[in-house]
């Protein structure tokens, strides 16, 4: 017998919106931002569409695909606790290349695919899923910290589960600090026939 | 302690394929379909966008938004089952408006949304989650079983979890009735903090 857990709104607040603009992925604190179907306009992974990478094995490189990675979405909470199992005074979004920070979602990585993050301004996101941590946001993270290296792939570790979630813009709108966000999660059960 | 579920791949087949190209959401019968980033390319549910409705409560009606909602997919045991449940010799995916009928996935409704169909041409559609069966569906079974007005509301019932799942192109091609799918499924965890 399946077991079905209901859907669950919850609320969240937005507490940074930030944008990389040029070849580093590494982003830039802003007031506010514009969430475009595109994504972030200008943004290094803006784009309807994007070429496949590493993280889809199962596609030839360079593949053309649709962009569900449009937005990196990272958590105050999760940011701390991967920071104190680096024991690293502060892990700051723009390091890893965040775009929206948040903050009032327990283990934010977790968010199950299709869950919608709403804003005052209309504008939505919809998640497709956890991101996995990566060597060059290791190393990011390490060319701010002097003296230790191996935050390179300790990032690796300490990250799993909590390198927060990508999504694509549902609807477009305005975005910006201090923003309550309205948490929509779809009915869950896991998929084990 | 959070249980993750490990990804894992299994394999299906299309059975068929089917577009709806007029006024009625009703659809019909090809040989073969090219998926594009619009769907299925003249369809009723095609397009990178589209205007909410009743599914939406949350968004005033006729609210632009991302199509996530381009193709729904079936299989021949879920409308076996509900058919069952219903007391009817079959239900056929046109006339529930059906766009891939496939075999071999157990529970095909309960697929978790991120899931991945991917067809030999190239093709890949990304799930977005399970189907909410509605009274239009019903009324057009109940338009082709003489006597039984009650299906209009029994399918509701009989097709909860069993209504199959939507989704969007991730990659173009063209799929076709007897292609192997390759679906690969996330690594999954109920979200209960």
């Amino acid at each position: 017998m399946v077991e079905f857990l209901p859907a669950r709104n919850i609320e969240a607040k937005l507490e940074g919106v930030y944008w990389a603009p040029k070849a580093s992925f590494v982003s830039e604190a802003l007031d506010s931002v514009a969430l475009t179907y595109e994504g972030i306009a200008g943004d290094r992974h803006s784009g309807l569409y994007r070429q496949s990478g590493p993280r889809e094995p199962w596609y030839p490189r360079g593949t053309p695909m649709r962009n569900e990675r449009q937005l990196s979405i990272l958590s105050v909470e999760e940011l701390a606790e991967v920071a104190a199992a680096l024991s690293i005074p502060e892990l700051r979004p723009e390091w890893i290349g965040g775009n929206l920070l948040v903050s009032g979602i327990a283990d934010l990585s977790l968010l199950p695919p299709r869950t919608l993050l709403m804003f005052p301004s209309g504008a939505t996101v919809r998640i497709d899923g956890d991101n996995g941590p990566c060597k060059k946001s290791g190393a990011s993270i390490a060319a701010n910290i002097p003296g230790r290296p191996d935050l390179e792939f300790g990032f690796v570790k300490a990250a799993k589960h909590k390198r927060g979630v990508l999504g694509w813009v549902e609807r477009e709108g305005e975005v910006r600090p201090g923003d309550v966000v309205k948490v929509r999660i779809w009915e869950q059960a896991l998929y084990t026939p």
